[in-house]
């Protein structure tokens, strides 16, 4: 195994070949180190890197297996996003306020994936406190996207999506408030899951929004995700938005055909702006499904329209955590994030209230509609990623998101690659599901992936 | 049975004497009706009376009677706060705005009630929009306390107190966003439970805050609180709030002894600005309920403190709910609660939730005594009813109150009689307890009860 094969290499391939001695953890992280010091410069994924640390897990790894340990994620190689605490390794969250931060203590899902027997290379760039901006020459150099580094890899969870399209890691952490997952799966053309509200424990993670913020695993297929997922979900009494619900077999699921499943589509809202080039692509991925046995209907969602109610809820969280540090030290946050958060401090509690009170109906109309359906289908982004310099040109603004829906509703969402626009930039299917029926999306995911080849596609880096 | 005899019976005889045919359910409610007749131009607890419907339904109470329909609640005379929508019948809330009123259907708690087999008697008074404040020549005349009519009845539910205490009905219902099922019940000198948030059905009810707003019966004995709360209880569809946890049998569970039930005491905060008989009376009663077995301890709630968020909280929803009337037309509010509700509008969507944050941590506080004792005992009130004039003197402001922390945490907690100022006004013991174990709450209650006389003191009306 060598070259591409090496660096795109799937979870269970990866096991199968360690358990053949085929190839060992050890080789495996050393390709990917040396991958990482070729791209990365241009790249940027990587905030931190623990060369010598993920070298010793390989070594750990590679005992383990002879020892004949059957763990799935035994020696495979992740990184995490940078807001995650890591013990004993810096954490900046992407900021300067926390440029010298070292944890000590790691979150629970860092904690979770070192048990399950990865390999941690390193800590992910993230934007600046996991608020989906990079502003120009902040401390913290942006992640590039392997596609195309004229533009930008997504974000909040920048450094994940990049590196994963990249080759260098096999599975990372992101965090999703409005879709920090599924934003850089969706432009690096990589898969991301943004699991229910509850399901993964935040404990040890920065925060941007409590009611919003979830945490999940990037990969680069369905089922790397299910096997991330399956190590990362269940309840942690140091979240107090855990959920105690019981946790899935995710790769189990992911076998059973998809023929009789219920996709709703709602086009009214999901469509709207989207560039031809993503609609055609989620049209051609609707009959893809079609083809696979599925029932693909339409669907209303009357309320859905109430989703910038998000921005009500994120910005007064947000200014809340970062109220104090705002007031006493202002410069050392970007100049665009400053701005954002400062929005914020203009809503009143009552806006806030009114806020919670349209989600909680919207949410309450997703519901209904996943009574009618097992999933709901949408184009994950209206357009692919755009350039850093439209990204920074605050007149340009953003474009309708299909993502805060999800967070609004607290449902599982999936982000998958379905298609390339004319000039190379990746489009991306989110499909969303019933509270922890996380195994039902990944089980859609997984038979439009194995039907369909854009996963199979690597970037010119 | 005439006189006090008759007009202060408990649920358990009145059926008792229905079924030995010694009494009527239509002797019951005329006699009830003179009496409304002959107090209320003087108490006004009543804003709506429903003479002719309450005859009407005490015959068919009747007729039930002789076809030998045991349910406890059958023929029992009631009264229904002015903010439970009522098919046909005017529901003010209190307010000049729905002065003219009439709903088209009945909220849940009433449509439950009245299956159950209660006697509607009419729609007691209560303070405007359910916030306790009743503002001086408003167009809704303030319900008087029965034990001195210069003192208020508490409030917001002050008509359900009023009517209760002077034997002018056998149950109430009551709402309370901050007490205002436990304040009318504690200066009155009745019993009153306020049972874990989203136990009983809010459907149909006029809001005050979301987050805060229960429902809930009152009456005279703990044991007619847990006949009403049986036929409330339980899950409703049109409530979101609703919750689907299993009702416990709440009558039944009254026989049991109390011997070695845990109580807590947290002194610090819940004695504190209280009067000298207040602090009497509850030692006392901890006395009491000592000698009837239980395991009176000191506990500690650090952050029992930040139960101002509740303010915060309140205020923000409920200028949320009123913000456009507010605007429109703001000489039909009150003085008092415009000023009160226009507060809302002052709290920044930030500080809404950092008191969301607080009340989290509060409730996981009082969560963690709970593990430790089976219920938390405070006195209800730090003083007994002040006057109208005190209540109007905006000088002198509220006493800080032992009740909202049960709104912020959702924990079912119960009013009872435990004693009387010297100027002979009623002092109350307020008994909370785990979420959803509103059984051991009402135990606990009526072994107190049973052991003390309290509850059978009549005020001079």
């Amino acid at each position: 195994m060598a070259g591409d094969e090496l660096w795109y290499a799937g979870i269970r391939e990866l096991g199968t070949r360690f358990r053949k001695r085929e190839l060992s953890p050890v080789e495996l992280t050393s390709a990917l180190l040396a991958r990482i010091e070729r791209l990365d410069p241009t790249l940027n994924a990587f905030v931190t890197l623990t060369a010598d640390r993920a070298l010793a897990e390989a070594k750990a790894a590679e005992a383990a297996l002879l020892r004949g340990d059957t763990r799935p994620l035994l020696g495979i190689p992740v990184g995490y996003k940078d807001i995650y605490a890591t013990r004993g390794i810096r954490t900046t969250g992407g900021s300067a306020l926390l440029a010298d931060w070292v944890p000590d203590a790691d979150s629970t899902c860092v904690t979770r994936l070192q048990d399950a027997g990865c390999v941690m290379l390193g800590k992910l760039i993230t934007h600046e406190f996991a608020w989906g901006i990079q502003s120009p020459g902040h401390r913290f150099k942006p992640a590039r996207n392997p596609w195309n580094v004229d533009h930008i890899p997504g974000g909040s969870s920048s450094g994940s999506g990049a590196a994963l399209a990249s080759g260098m890691c096999v599975g990372a952490l992101g965090t999703d408030t409005g879709g920090s997952i599924r934003g850089p799966a969706s432009f690096c053309g990589v898969v991301g899951i943004k699991p229910t509200y509850g399901r993964c424990s935040r404990a040890g993670v920065l925060t941007l929004s409590w009611t919003l913020d979830h945490t999940g695993p990037l990969a680069r297929s369905v089922e790397d995700c299910a096997f991330l997922l399956q190590a990362l979900a269940g309840h942690d009494a140091a979240d107090p938005a855990s959920s105690p619900a019981p946790v899935s077999d995710y790769a189990g699921a992911l076998a059973q055909p998809i023929r009789g499943m219920k996709i709703g589509i709602a086009r009214d809202f999901f469509l709207d702006g989207a560039d031809d080039a993503v609609v055609s692509a989620f049209e051609t991925a609707l009959r893809t499904l079609r083809d696979l046995g599925a029932d693909v209907r339409d669907v209303e969602i009357p309320n859905i329209w109430d989703a910038p109610s998000f921005m009500v809820i994120m910005a007064s969280e947000a200014f809340a955590y970062h109220e104090r540090d705002l007031r006493e030290r202002p410069e050392l946050y970007g100049d665009l994030l400053r701005e954002r958060l400062m929005s914020g401090a203009l809503y009143t509690g009552s806006e806030y209230v009114q806020a919670m009170r349209l989600r909680e109906r919207l949410r309450g109309e997703m519901l209904d509609v996943l009574r009618t359906v097992d999933v709901i289908a949408t184009p994950t982004s209206p357009k692919p990623a755009p350039t850093f310099t439209q990204m920074w040109d605050t007149r340009v603004g953003f474009p309708r998101s299909n993502m805060p829906p999800f967070n609004l509703s607290g449902l599982p969402a999936l982000a998958l690659p379905c298609g390339f626009s004319s000039a190379g930039l990746p489009i991306s299917l989110q499909l969303a599901g019933r509270p922890f029926e996380e195994a039902t999306v990944l089980r859609a995911g997984h038979a439009y992936e194995q039907a369909t080849e854009w996963h199979r596609r690597r970037p010119p880096v």
